[in-house]
């Protein structure tokens, strides 16, 4: 537990996945912690000065030490608050949720965006077959209620966005990937992981979300 | 060290910078290993069985397990052989070496190769300036004789890019970025690497890399 003489801060912003999966991290630990709302693209000074590599959020900030990067942010907090480990502690393991946490955001959350945000339609048509071919591995991957077993692990928390952001995202833009009927278990798994008492805590408000995709897809396809 | 029972594989190709890592890793822990090249883009039975997600080298088996992403792979080298350790064992020290090992593969190496093999000029300047960026960083990181310290780390394993196929790169499409005179201290880490003993025995000839980076340029050259 974080002792009264801890600083803890969060830099984030409400919409964004990789913010949200921290949260949940530090919720399922119990940490407190202070949140402060970064309004991107202006950038503020405090941002500028603990993530100026990277200029984004989120950004962990530990009795004054930044930690830039939402997995390497989250497994910070799995190795600073030993309660409920968030990543196994056997090296196969914790390499499998490293390996998985990765093709989350390698394969689906930066293919899905692609798909979307584009106006070359090869390049969307592409990267819309390949968030269907990573979706079928995790589908494969998915045997117990959670990736990390009875209780949320790290492959949930990255997964976070296919349960929450990529609904509303094929929503916006009317697509049908991530279905009961094309992924049975991937789909119960997104349902399991919403209603988990801490991630459904984390979690934005659906229709900030809805807006800022609408808005965003609007002003591209009026540049088509 | 492994006992006699322990199969340990890596599955590889001379002239990748990610096989590399991990033979630096296994070396640096004095693991013995049996090495298969593989053949790419003609992928072998072995490569489709054990990494049939992203069919890439390297993949490390460990009695019959196997492991992919480099990266990955180091980390758990790292947690099952105990000696000489290349991650540090304080959390805010090891997030650290997370994201600048993260940062070498995404705005490094990727970066750089985006900027030599594209035919599209803005896109390859573009790229130019940020692979420069990225090195600056890089540049204000050095402070030690290595980013581990005075021993090798994760960094620095991530870094064997930089050092040695970085500058081929540079000789064979004539670039001039990673100079003593524009990094010193960079320069200085990449030359420190590169005469480290277990490094310089994990490096590939020199030729058969120039050679790769010479026939893939022209052949886009050819297609301008």
């Amino acid at each position: 537990m974080a002792s009264s003489q801890e600083e803890i801060t969060l830099l984030g912003n409400t919409l964004s996945p990789y913010v949200c999966m921290v949260e949940i991290a530090l919720k399922l630990k119990g940490v407190e912690y202070k949140y402060v709302e970064v309004n991107l693209p202006n950038k503020t000074d405090l941002l500028l000065k603990y993530n100026p590599v990277h200029k984004k959020i989120p950004v962990f900030v530990h009795n004054g030490k930044p930690i830039a990067e939402s997995l390497v942010i989250v497994e910070y907090i799995d190795e600073t608050w030993k309660q409920n480990p968030i990543l196994p502690s056997h090296p196969y393991q914790r390499a499998l949720a490293h390996f998985w946490s990765k093709f989350i955001g390698d394969k689906v959350v930066d293919t899905i965006l692609k798909a979307v945000f584009t106006v070359d339609e090869k390049e969307s048509e592409k990267n819309t077959e390949e968030t269907l071919e990573a979706l079928q591995f995790l589908e494969n991957e998915t045997k117990d209620k959670f990736f990390g077993g009875e209780e949320v692990g790290l492959v949930d928390i990255a997964g976070v966005f296919i349960a929450f952001w990529f609904p509303i995202l094929e929503e916006v833009v009317g697509l049908e990937l991530l279905t009961s009927h094309k992924f049975p278990k991937l789909y119960k798994w997104s349902q399991d992981l919403l209603n988990h008492p801490t991630v459904k805590e984390s979690l934005p408000a659906r229709d900030i979300v809805s807006s800022y995709f609408k808005a965003r897809y609007e002003s591209l396809s009026a540049s088509k």
